[in-house]
């Protein structure tokens, strides 16, 4: 059994080995460079992880690992035109060291690409590909969803964890599926790997809204209050308007609306009424809440415990990010 | 057997009785909005009639004919984001009806219902989904290339032929093929199939450049010159700028680099360049050339002749077209 990091140098050099430059080199040079980016590799080590649940040689679930990565990277390629992001991962987004149309082209191509490398596999391939059809649709209707929600005043707590649940829990659900699939897995643990998955997701990303309020700077590698700097419609800002009482309303508001309020102070105003609502709290037992069902999810799939430890290792690393 | 206009139906048909729109709403009306603009159906038409040559009954062959139809229509889509059109088909395109970033999203998840309804045939699903998978590659290809040649000064006649091959060609041939994968057909037919699409396709391609530019506006719907006016490196652009000595070349020149001179004179000027280096005859027969091989392709395929017949009369329907 190779542990996450062995995994993720593994899925590289398996990366490293595909040809994926060719003419037309301008359709191809932004797809090496999309994937080449640094990233944690977090789906394709998942899926690669619940592979080794049943078997050892990890080879066989490298093609659809990669067909995962491919979409996945594909996805933020085209998110970022949509959402005009200059930067991702320390490096120029691709729309923007090349432009517009490259990025689409070049996304469109990658997820066709992603589809060959999963309709690689031996195995099962019709299931593994059904599934990934499945996800890659919910990831489109959880961007869509994100895109309505920026339209629309007041968003329930329900909307919201269903949306985040589409952009973020499916393919970590998917990943840990397919690789289940793949290994020619119980029907039964398939379920409970997807579940697992799903809720690891869901906590993940609540993760990700709080750090952005109350993260460690050096750590996170990144300023804080970016969300509250593009208003945008995370876990927290869901719950202050919820709880909100008048004055507090008033003063999220001001904050909100208030044309060329000083970066600094606007954050800061927001954030206050956060910690007056123990948002800081709300969030980070939720995000809990959701790792701890994962963790249940995982405890209940049919295989020895010991080769459960690199998930239940991920999972902790996971919980316990700061960056 | 069906005709064309039959199996049309059969499949607007089919098209109807899918539930394409539901929430996210957003998301899925641009999917039906583009695929409900008429069209003539070429595509899985083709398909229909392929798997016509061995088979009775084409409701086997419907999924993948949508699926192909849903992959031309989204590269559609996102080729009008690219070029900026505003119009197609005489409705305005889902970029300038919508807006980029829903034209983009949206044309993400028909690529990927593509996939899915290819991926519903009960036979040969794995070969059928690779060829699909090859062809889309293909016509992202075909679709970087045509963008490099507007950066390009001079293209030869090769480096155009390979580009309508992939951007036009590949997919008619696709869908020939696939017909012949979902109908269990003999692999040296399959071959054939292709083989007929892709000169039919290649032909197409060529009588459209010529169709710009001699066409009769009243049966073509649209104003002649388009090409011209948009300095589209067409077939008859290569020639011309191939055969042109040094007055022609000049006058070409004048025509294309001259700022504000009038739409109806820099048609007029190049047209008459194209009429004196007889563009309109060399154009038409290699149209023709490519249209006398598909039929080649199509008399060599292993059926009772009497079973090409509706394959052979859209052939001639192609090539008599002046729409």
């Amino acid at each position: 059994m190779y542990n996450r990091t062995e995994l993720q140098e593994a899925f590289n050099h398996f990366l490293e080995a595909q040809q994926l430059v060719k003419p037309p080199t301008q359709l191809y040079e932004p797809v090496k460079y999309t994937l080449d980016s640094a990233g944690k590799r977090i789906r394709p080590v998942l899926l690669l992880m619940a592979y080794q649940l049943y078997h050892e040689n990890i080879d066989d679930a490298m093609n659809p690992a990669l067909g995962l990565e491919m979409f996945h990277n594909y996805t933020l390629l085209h998110d970022d035109i949509m959402d005009k992001s200059a930067m991702r991962r320390g490096q120029p987004t691709v729309h923007s060291k090349w432009n517009d149309n490259v990025a689409i082209l070049s996304g469109d191509v990658m997820s066709i690409m992603a589809s060959q490398y999963v309709l690689k596999t031996e195995k099962n391939h019709r299931r593994l590909l059904e599934r990934f059809n499945q996800a890659a649709i919910d990831v489109c209707e959880g961007q869509q969803y994100d895109m309505d929600f920026e339209q629309l005043q007041t968003i329930s707590e329900d909307e919201y964890l269903k949306m985040i649940s589409l952009k973020t829990g499916v393919l970590l659900a998917a990943a840990l599926e397919m690789g289940g699939i793949v290994a020619d897995a119980p029907n039964e643990d398939i379920k409970r790997l997807y579940d697992f998955g799903m809720k690891m997701g869901i906590g993940f990303q609540l993760q990700d809204d709080w750090l952005d309020c109350f993260g460690d700077e050096s750590k996170l590698g990144k300023v804080i209050g970016q969300d509250i700097l593009s208003e945008k419609k995370t876990f927290l800002f869901i719950k202050a308007y919820e709880l909100a009482d008048k004055v507090q309303q008033n003063a999220l508001d001001h904050a909100f609306k208030t044309h060329h309020l000083p970066a600094d102070d606007k954050i800061q105003f927001v954030l206050d009424v956060y910690r007056q609502l123990e948002l800081d709290e709300l969030t980070k037992q939720k995000s809990n809440a959701y790792f701890d069902q994962a963790h249940a999810a995982l405890q209940s799939i049919q295989v020895e415990e010991s080769r459960k430890e690199e998930l239940c290792l991920f999972l902790d690393y996971l919980k316990g990010r700061s960056f």
